[in-house]
């Protein structure tokens, strides 16, 4: 039976017809695997998600997490499947060999763990915040760090949070009260105490694992103001005595579980330190250990940051991919209506995948979710190419194109993505509205990622403020230049491919000429007004490209699922790109609406 | 303090100023009525509303009616709502003084009961139901079944539903397969037995009434098939003795409740009739009364249906317009970041309404609640029109008109409002996907509205399969003409009305070139596959329309309120009615992508 979660077909296509990442294992970095032992991990993470995650998908959904005033209680199946997955030696599977991981590539590993997402992303919340947190680790911590955290972390005995936000700085990191102060007795010396409280934090209570490592953000009294005053620590939840066991409970503790519409079943938490809850080494005061050097706090949480934004994205992808496949299936099972035109009301009911417009709700899921799939996945791979570069311009080349596609992979996905959920229920009807149905829960599992990790906005300031226009411009330059490529290509092809590149490269030149005309307006107030227009048009771009290179690949083969990409970037072209055209106009013009707008006139 | 539920100032701009509701008392049927009367009710159902449905609309979301196997048990805070409403006797308030009824206007009423739907949509749905089965039997069954049914509802003592779908028949109501026996013993004579089972049933079983008025659709055996053999039939819960007091229970039982996504407070059923759990007169099958003629049951449901659709647009508007009116105190609250180009990281915080983003996100969520409030009020003037008409002409052509404009009334709201109730969580941030805060409830209770009384693409057909094309087009021409005056009477005006009615007027003339196009190429199957993105870009031309008669009702007036309705207006034309081009280019290009597209491609 065709797995429900997402289609193996489509990734084998993605992974080898279009992006070749077999070809990554001739790099050193990767030389060690073969596309068995890719395989072999992608039917390993589709059979353990099937097994362990999607089965209690419902379940944790309804039966969130609760607080009785000293513990957390998480379903058990909950901790069964993160059992399974640490087993399986999942959570190290990109890590450096040197940390006993796997090493894979990072497209390969993306691929691997949205099979976990799409049967989730609760659940596997837990996983992905464990795995960033140590792969920020591995990478500034000092090898007594790495020790002492990352490797309990990667067998899966400790897990790990990121706690960036405080109720009054959300977007605005530099807002952050929570402050480390060093201290000076012998004892502790290279130690931080830390006070505040930190909002949002996911995963930072449970009894599930042996500790929970904490990567926090505060200031160090008496440093910058703003980011640049911002330091990173480690604030374990226990504190490990010399031979690295358990040893005194550090003083941050659970204040209180935020509510949410969706992904219910990872605890949310409001967390309080230093607040004299516990008194390690008989003082309050939460133990924080620095990570890296002070004050450069901000430039190592993001560059973690931009692996989790990719991963948001991913799964937005995920919960839109699963919610299209199970439409897709409920579509051709449901009888209901007759054919336009038929006059015959005894006539038997025909599957309502008959009929042209919920075929357009299908087909505007597909072109959503595949699109976004392909779209992460070229991240991916740009990831892998940085990583395993032979060459300086080559490692250039990849995170120049990385770093103008990752708000993109973050928004983009956040937003269409759960358009596809949304689309999912209409074509269940009544059904799709009731919790005895999935795609509900997918919905509004889904609402969350245009919000965290950066918010939609956020990530258009990103797009627009920053990476549009540092290096005079050489991140547009650098994507103009890959696009043309494949306009070319497509163009020498003919027919709908070709005519697909000619809209293709009308929108881009468009896009170019406008961002050219905001900035040289003078009116930067005008132009960042609109940051999230920008940015929503500039998405639907990109993912034309990436549509118009999926048709490529597909070019020359023929079989149902050929035809179905064709068609689904026919409706790309002609249903979703020119929605851009009244976009580009709105920022070609400094529309100041918003800008005038009074808050007295609300 | 200013409630955040509606704006009464902006119903009495709409009411007052726009539609001069006032000038109706001088029809007949209204003479009763004054503005102090009219008022006194909006001021009566804020307060209700605000003290007895508000206040439980969380806790009944939180705790949904549960079934034991014998009994439904709804918080009692419903009931207590439900008696307050009926003890001020607003069941009745826009039916006939002959029925001891109000005889308000139905602008009016809707106004009024909107201040319910936007305090709780859920216990709000049983008064609906129960309005919506009292007109109908009003207008369509015997003196009899009005004494015996309809005084007691609105007296509060009955409840009333609306029982047409089944499992297998949910858009397609031909295919409903409960049957009605007519009795042909003497004691029994002119009455039905029903067997079959009915989907969807809001409010069919609950314990706050003494009795439950189900209207069901049913066919009688022999009769012609599809929806010309369907009748309509009064199924009570409990039959009624000769002096109208509760007798036998009847057999119609609760099969079990459905648990939907949002609006959790009012019971969803699944019911069973003629299962023989009851044996009235000694017999199973449920017994019923048959409303008007045989086989007519779908036209006299539709009477209702017209009401109910332009019912879920105006809750689907309350939805919007709450959490529209929560973001935007929200954002006032708020401090979070600096300015565009602020240095100062030392510098306060701002409140966020002050970011243009945040501003564009505010707007849109204006444009959208105040203009779907406008368009459904606008409707209901068209109701009384057709109701108070002193000759045929003004009948015909307010029906015209309201025939028209019914399926905008139900989906675009429903879209529309959908999406400000996003944008008001985006406002929110992360507080905004918790349930600490409201606006996520208002977004989950609202994904319901595009789904029933007809589906969005269901009222796609309905506008252009049967609406555009009835009467050799009367309908859109009528629309056409009172579009023309409204350009006219803004053209005159100069400045931003005249622009704003050049854009409406080429907008509305190339939907008209366009919808000849559709049917001139003959070509029906491709002209219907897109009659969704011909009821969207129909809706925001619409729209449009109605917000340069906003526009022209706040002309020469200075205030931030009518600053607010013109700036509202200038983010509509500017954002919003663009994107309606690239919609008409695709039907004028009769696309069949998704004509097209195999059910094996998927």
């Amino acid at each position: 039976m065709k797995s429900l979660l997402l289609s193996r077909r489509d990734l084998d296509f993605l992974l080898y017809e279009w992006l070749r990442v077999d070809e990554l294992t001739s790099r050193e970095r990767f030389a060690e695997h073969s596309r068995e032992t890719f395989d072999a991990v992608l039917d390993l993470c589709e059979q353990l998600a099937t097994r362990y995650f999607a089965t209690h998908n419902k379940k944790s959904d309804a039966n969130e997490p609760s607080f009785d005033g000293e513990k957390v209680t998480v379903i058990p199946e909950v901790k069964q499947a993160w059992d399974a997955f640490a087993q399986a030696d999942l959570i190290a599977m990109s890590m450096d060999q040197r940390l006993g991981g796997a090493q894979l590539p990072a497209t390969l590993a993306q691929a691997a763990f949205a099979w976990f997402s799409a049967a989730n992303i609760s659940t596997t919340g837990y996983l992905m915040l464990t795995m960033a947190n140590a792969n920020l680790l591995a990478r500034f911590g000092t090898q007594e760090q790495v020790e002492q955290f990352v490797k309990p972390m990667l067998a899966g005995r400790f897990s790990g949070t990121m706690a960036l936000s405080e109720t009054q700085a959300g977007s605005s990191l530099a807002d952050i009260l929570t402050r480390a102060e060093p201290q000076r007795d012998a004892s502790a010396s290279g130690t931080y105490r830390l006070f505040g409280s930190k909002m949002w934090i996911s995963g930072a209570e449970h009894e599930m694992t042996d500790n929970i490592v904490n990567l926090v953000l505060a200031k160090i009294p008496g440093g910058p103001a703003g980011t640049k005053g911002i330091s990173l620590f480690i604030v374990p939840k226990y504190l490990l005595d010399e031979n690295g066991a358990i040893g005194e409970r550090n003083d941050v503790v659970l204040a209180g579980l935020n509510h949410k519409m969706g992904q219910r079943g990872i605890t949310n938490t409001v967390l309080n330190l230093g607040e004299g809850a516990y008194t390690p080494g008989g003082q309050p005061g939460a133990v924080g250990y620095l990570v890296g050097e002070a004050h450069r706090g901000i430039a190592y949480m993001f560059t973690m940051m931009n692996e989790a934004r990719l991963g948001v994205g991913m799964g937005a992808v995920a919960l839109g991919y699963t919610g299209y496949l199970k439409s897709v299936q409920y579509a051709r099972e449901r009888p209901q209506g007759r054919p336009v035109g038929a006059k015959d009301p005894s006539a038997p009911q025909v599957p309502i995948i008959e009929h042209a417009d919920v075929k357009r709700m299908l087909l505007a899921q597909k072109a959503y979710v595949e699109g976004g799939l392909a779209l992460l996945l070229y991240c991916g791979k740009l990831v892998d190419l940085a990583h395993s570069a032979q060459s300086d311009e080559e490692r250039d080349s990849a995170t120049l194109l990385l770093e103008m596609l990752t708000p993109v992979g973050k928004s983009w996905p956040s937003q269409w993505c759960l358009a596809a959920n949304d689309l999912a229920i209409q074509v269940h009807g009544g059904y799709g509205y009731t919790r005895e149905y999935d795609v509900e829960q997918h919905y509004r599992d889904n609402r969350l990622n245009p919000i965290h990790e950066g918010t939609h906005g956020i990530q258009s300031l990103d797009l627009l403020g920053r990476k549009v226009v540092s290096r005079g411009g050489a991140g547009l330059a650098a994507l103009g230049a890959v696009i043309s490529r494949t306009v070319a290509e497509a163009g020498a092809l003919g027919g709908q491919p070709a005519e697909h590149a000619s809209l293709l490269d009308t929108a881009w030149q468009r896009l170019v000429t406008v961002t050219a005309e905001m900035f040289g307006s003078g009116d930067i107030e005008a132009a960042m007004a609109n940051s999230v227009v920008y940015l929503e048009a500039f998405g639907h771009i990109v993912v034309a490209w990436i549509w118009l290179q999926q048709e490529l690949a597909a070019h020359g083969h023929s079989a149902d699922f050929y035809d179905g990409k064709r068609q689904a970037a026919r409706y790309f072209f002609r249903y979703e790109l020119p929605r851009t055209a009244p976009q580009l106009d709105l920022l070609a013009s400094l529309d100041r609406t918003t800008v005038d707008m009074r808050a007295d006139w609300f």
